[in-house]
């Protein structure tokens, strides 16, 4: 058994899905393990992780808009306001949705469904640099 | 340290919680494992996963209902509506709940809470086969 | 590889959030590894995890005040009622955030981000003691 940890920087500009399935898997096949277990963190409490849908780019765009309904960016909702107002929205919208993910893998391959793509749920306005860290553990 | 890898197939007819604890108690006890990290992974991005009370029926009823509420099956809020008024709903919910849950294994068996059950959460309306897979690592 | 299981106990004294970062990093730097996996699993559906801000404080009353509009102490809204007001409101809580969350370790410490603090989320109204299984794999 062994493990290996990486670091993903991912550029985002302004609230949405980004997605980096294909990344994280050509790392993950690159470390030539057969089976194991990936865990994906990312080191943000303002930008969040997600498995959805990859195939209608619409199921994104109602994602983005339900999150947006349920915690909207105006001031006069929230005490914490000295970020901006799509700062408390945004720390809302990341606990609603995983800081943490862990996917098997199979076969040399992550145990994905055939419609799950990984992605950065970003919910900040400005333009953000987004780490999320790797660790693949297995032989 | 060993790993074990199997996939659970789960039927299920109509939104709501199916209980699967005990299938998923017995595959870990018969790995032989004192202790370590069970995942469970769901390969779908309209169903998923949830640990919570098992006691009382209208705990499981009162979670279905305010899902419904919070994300209805009405079209005229979805763009995505290609696949049914309950496939995009279904994403929603599935995003505000889990892919995946880490439960430690201690003196060979889980770690769960007296009161803990593990669920799967189907939010579409026709019956589906839904998959979830368990890795078990350690010794 | 090696792994490593304890479990902290938390006393709440009503909803919010409770940070132990400190008593969790301790403990991971008590057990010598340099890489590794921490998961964290709550014992409890009427309590949850969550990685979040720990600078600002009124990100945390914010949370809680989202939260307490989402799903109010109101009892004409479940069936569920028997264990107080608080009861249900507490299951849906907790089923929005985190029963279980991954940090990578990498040189010896979490690899958590500059304003990312663990806490647990209480949501029930009495005074509780509440238990938090870690456990850590590596080497």
């Amino acid at each position: 058994m062994k493990q290996v940890t990486t670091t993903l920087r991912i550029e985002t500009s302004g609230p949405g899905l980004t997605e980096f399935t294909g990344e994280v898997a050509s790392w993950v096949a690159a470390q030539g393990m057969d089976e194991g277990l990936l865990t994906l963190f990312v080191r943000h409490t303002s930008a969040s992780l997600l498995i959805q849908e990859n195939a209608d780019p619409d199921v994104q765009r109602d994602l983005q808009t339900f999150f947006e309904n349920l915690a909207p960016w105006d001031a006069s909702l929230y005490r914490h306001t000295t970020e901006g107002d799509d700062d408390m929205p945004a720390h809302i919208r990341a606990a609603l949705t995983q800081t943490s993910l862990s996917i098997p893998a199979v076969d040399a391959r992550l145990a994905l469904g055939t419609w799950q793509g990984i992605y950065l749920f970003e919910h900040r306005a400005p333009r953000q640099l987004r780490e999320v860290v790797l660790h693949l553990m297995g032989n």
